[in-house]
């Protein structure tokens, strides 16, 4: 459906493939990873990010860590796992995936200790493309699922990205704008900007394009007007975590559409795989909110904007309380919180 | 209190001399306008903006454009006039009070029609001083009113500018700010930064700066997740036109930011000379918003940040109910709708 890859395995260089997404919309480029730490770098700067995508980077990243171990047995060479594992993990505190994704490398590789560590490599790497094809799967089921909750015709608000560039396939939130387009669905989406990177602007509104979707970049402090003159009928938002209670941890801003939406009384659906639900958090306030530096408001393109040495507030993601949440979308359907191991 | 001025009559050179607004916080200089159509552009793209300065800038654009005429009698220079203030009208359409002053130079023309052309012209640029003085006067008195307002010690959030650089005076929602302040008062402020513009980053993050007054710059998402975290004790914003009924338009956002306000239980203020109520419109609807071109949106400092040819809607204010608004601070004290003639 999309010309671009978001990530790829590299075989013949063992090297990881990523489309470089600080660079669009203006060039389409793609960034070459051959070490952990290349890895790390990509995830905090944000050449890489969205949190299923981040879930796959991780998996990679654990590959190219191990790919320079010399462990000949088990217990040396999960030493050295341990190591890469802990290392990826400080790469960015918030998206659950990410160390999902690293929980799950662990646990494969523990479920092969008895097998040669080269084998163990191998089987490893398997994991990782299996990680990615999954991905894509959940990808298709969420955009099924969240199709049947749009109307022949309707107008959506989405916010950051979730979509395809967030995923190795069609996306978390905007899949169902996806399908919905595919079985003949009329839907026009408005985006939200979404300062200070600018997912919006950048991405959300590239892929859009991309896909032949009908796209109405705003502002985001643009959306509550919107709402009150009725050109948005729902709210189509990712999650990068997902406590027990159903509190929502998600890019900064998500929390404002979810007040906006439930005073103008519009459906406000999140949109995740399963993995994204951490059941070791009972609630939103446990849940870690990345704070990054302020150059990234009071710069832009490295160009400032307000007076130097002024003080500014930059947390990444907001939590979104339960109660705001019309309904919660994953690839095993519609579930409502609690949430508890199936 | 400040070293800036933001307009002023050069009476030497029969120019106005305004602070250009769009090259602050990197640079303070001035412009020199010289004609009606100088100041007819400076405000079409905002090197002048912020309603109550808006007004002083029109009645000084009056005095520009008659300046030219050649008129003999009262009329053919009221034609002239007439054709001043209709040309200047069209400058921007939501603030009222560049309608407000323009009338009120009109008007003042009219009770001199007995007096010589000449002496018309110069009793008219005496009211223009006028006007610029009593905005000085009126910004100390909301200021006033305002600090009665605010605990003696409070996070006080605003958006855009509606400062000492919307004004010739101390400001309209920010006099309370410095009112408050200078009476011992421990005040800090959030400040949205105001997209597209970045009347927040840029004007209101630098006065406040000037003023040595603690400030923290914010992106326009992040207020609601502020008040969640109960950072936020009132929300304090200008006015560009208020309804009869106290529907009130503002910057874009404003709205966003009063729903907010109202879900998180915290006072919401708005703070304006009575000029800024036009009571020949009953409700909010009917007040113009004027759409600014996209590329406000889409391009920061001439550089590109969404996809070639994408749509983006740029609505420059919107439309705050007036069930929103815990109270209305006008030089005249706290007041309350429906509004009616003095």
């Amino acid at each position: 459906m999309f010309t671009f890859s978001t990530i790829e395995w590299d075989n013949s260089n063992r090297r990881l493939k990523i489309l470089d997404q600080l660079k669009l919309p203006l060039v389409l480029t793609y960034l070459y990873l051959s070490s952990k730490e290349e890895v790390w770098q990509a995830i905090k700067k944000m050449h890489i990010r969205g949190a299923p995508l981040l879930g796959i980077a991780a998996a990679y990243g654990v590959i190219l860590g191990i790919q320079e171990s010399k462990a000949k047995d088990y217990l040396s060479f999960s030493r050295d796992l341990e190591q890469v594992i802990n290392y990826l993990s400080t790469a960015r505190p918030t998206a659950v995936n990410l160390f999902w994704a690293l929980e799950r490398m662990k646990k494969k590789a523990e479920s092969l200790k008895e097998k040669p560590v080269e084998e163990i490599k191998s089987i490893l790497l398997e994991e990782a493309h299996k990680i990615l094809q999954e991905d894509k799967e959940i990808c298709f089921k969420l955009g099924e699922y969240t199709a049947d909750l749009l109307p022949n015709s309707c107008n959506v608000l989405t916010h950051c990205n979730a979509g395809a560039l967030a995923t190795a396939g069609i996306g978390t939130a905007l899949a169902g704008v996806y399908r919905a387009v595919a079985q003949g669905k009329k839907i026009s989406v408005y985006v939200d900007e979404t300062r200070p990177i600018l997912q919006g602007a950048r991405l959300t509104a590239w892929e859009l394009t991309q896909a032949n979707i009908p796209v109405t970049l705003i502002c985001d402090n643009m959306a509550a007007f919107l709402m009150q003159q009725k050109k948005i009928d729902c709210v189509l938002v990712g999650a990068d975590r997902i406590a027990a209670n159903g509190d929502v941890a998600n890019k900064i801003g998500t929390y404002n559409l979810a007040v906006l939406a439930k005073y103008h009384q519009i459906p406000f659906y999140v949109i995740a795989p399963t993995s994204t639900i951490d059941l070791s958090i009972s609630d939103g306030k446990q849940i870690p909110i990345e704070e990054r530096e302020s150059a990234e408001i009071t710069e832009i393109f490295n160009k400032r904007i307000a007076p130097a040495n002024v003080n500014a507030y930059n947390p990444a993601f907001d939590i979104t309380p339960s109660e705001l949440i019309t309904a919660y979308v994953t690839e095993k359907g519609i579930v409502k919180p609690p949430f508890c191991l199936a």
